[in-house]
């Protein structure tokens, strides 16, 4: 079976697509619309962005599963003191009171990104705000890279999974935008519900070694995600067996033989968070499929210098559907 | 003569001005209708630009009198070879036919913008697109520190200036921003002239000292400024004595005697280009207008951190006209 959504991910010769992390996270406060429209106004129509239920069961895109301290300002607008509430114990309305649009540069999180714009009057938005906007006309060109975010409390209710896919799935559907979606997650067991539930909507999965140390200021996705210390085999082999049509290793992960080894089987390969010069360049040398990055600027400004396209011919040209794109693109003739 | 548009540049206690520099280039093509919207929507109201008269009199958005090599692309693709032509060797449509959305990685003025979204399908825009654009009810805010550049070759024609005057302020006279325009230039001479043909637009002063070298790859300004090695005098004092309302010098000339005394002689002062951290933040210290920057975001985030705001109170309630605003900030009752 061939998914548009995944060939609209797939790289080529001379052809590396790029992903915008959570928008463009370097650039506009992450996971908020302004930054989703900014990737795309720039030609970064592959969107990343996670999506967690709220108490009342509405999919909203923000990344932690409690309400992030350095990015959340009360009404008063002083950023989040004490613990941080759990995004499934807030109302979608009680989470519109907090706003997004600054980063606390007295936290080690703010310190990672100092060229941020920040504005006033930001909030949250839900998946269907997302929905909504990509699924008008000007927007076709865009793609969704999808991230289900488990909450470690429920990771291991198969009715909280069950409930999380349905609500996400629906809304998906409701748009119109299956065709345009990858459900992606660190959560192997919630990839399986999304794909009995859901099974033309391929599945990526995202994979981080126990070694390396997490991202600055995150939650950890190692609570939620199969321990790989003990595996007998290759990355790439176990995620395809499970089903996957996308791998997306950590950037610092990453080693030729498992890139070897996916294209082999076909997967699709996307690097997450690809943000330095030396690992973007590192990228482009390995030929992986899709760069995930805070600064897709910077990554086609790299891509650019190296005689390399994120956008396929086909699409460029601005006159075909994504299926149709994905036919005619270079690297769809390999699949 | 109280300017409301000058006072859209006046900082005050805790407060500093963020001016787009060429729109936003260290984020998107230099000068482009995307990069002025981009700046816009990230709360950076105050756009600073360049224009230059065409062979067939029509203002156009670019920096140098000559095409750019490493920013214009034949139809073919190809970064501009050879000698540069003159924009007043060429017509409107013949400009048309050059891309402008990427930049030239082997140049050494590409090297300096290496997180530049990288895009197909940007033109040089006429002055008259992105007045029209800015007069639309959603951008009330906007103020447009509008560059008028020189060409050399014409700089002592009384009748050149006279003409490059007379369509410019017709412009923005017919798209009634004369209110929020400032006319800036190097060219002391063409400032004259502003005043004498429209004394309701303040001047704005651009200032660079012979001694600190130029910005790489980028025109002199030095061949059509008034050479300040001899001066006897303090540079605000000679702004000041001729007309201007604000004084614009180059960051590296920046001293805190002369800051001093702009501040006493009221003019308004906005430092351009301030990119580098540690130069905002002496300008935070100096505490001065206005920073002109190509990273308005980076700017933003570290005034952010210092608790500075660039947004007057009254401007960012977003219910009062311009003019209403500049009456009610506090760097207004300063004057």
């Amino acid at each position: 079976m061939c998914f548009p959504v995944v060939e609209a991910f797939r790289g080529g010769p001379s052809l590396i697509r790029v992903v915008g992390h959570r928008g463009a996270r370097g650039i506009l406060p992450e996971n908020s619309m302004i930054g989703f429209e900014f990737a795309m106004s720039t030609g970064a129509h592959l969107l990343e962005f996670d999506v967690v239920l709220t108490g009342d069961d509405v999919p909203v895109i923000t990344h932690n599963h409690r309400l992030h301290a350095p990015t959340f300002r009360e009404p008063g607008g002083l950023f989040l003191q004490g613990k941080e509430p759990k995004v499934a114990s807030l109302t979608w309305a009680e989470m519109q009171a907090f706003e997004i649009g600054r980063i606390d540069g007295t936290s080690d999180y703010g310190q990672r990104f100092l060229d941020q714009a920040q504005l006033d009057g930001v909030h949250v938005p839900r998946l269907l705000d997302l929905l909504r906007l990509v699924a008008q006309p000007q927007y076709g060109a865009a793609q969704l890279m999808l991230e289900l975010k488990s909450d470690p409390d429920f990771a291991h209710d198969a009715d909280y999974r069950k409930r999380i896919v349905e609500t996400v799935v629906g809304e998906v559907r409701s748009t119109g935008l299956s065709a345009r979606t990858l459900l992606h997650s660190f959560d192997w067991k919630l990839l399986a519900e999304c794909q009995a539930q859901a099974p033309d909507i391929p599945t990526s999965f995202l994979t981080q070694l126990p070694g390396n140390a997490d991202e600055v200021g995150e939650d950890t996705s190692k609570s939620i995600s199969p321990d790989f210390s003990g595996r007998e085999r290759q990355i790439p082999d176990m995620v395809r067996e499970a089903g996957g049509k996308l791998w997306c290793p950590y950037v610092h992960d990453v080693t030729p033989v498992d890139i070897e080894r996916a294209k082999k089987l076909g997967l699709c390969i996307a690097v997450w968070t690809v943000n330095e010069l030396a690992d973007i360049d590192r990228m482009i040398d390995l030929e992986i499929d899709a760069i995930v990055s805070d600064y897709p600027g910077r990554v086609q400004r790299r891509l650019s210098d190296r005689g390399f396209s994120w956008i396929s011919e086909a699409a460029s040209a601005g006159h075909q559907s994504p299926a149709e794109q994905a036919a005619t693109t270079p690297a769809a003739a390999k699949v």
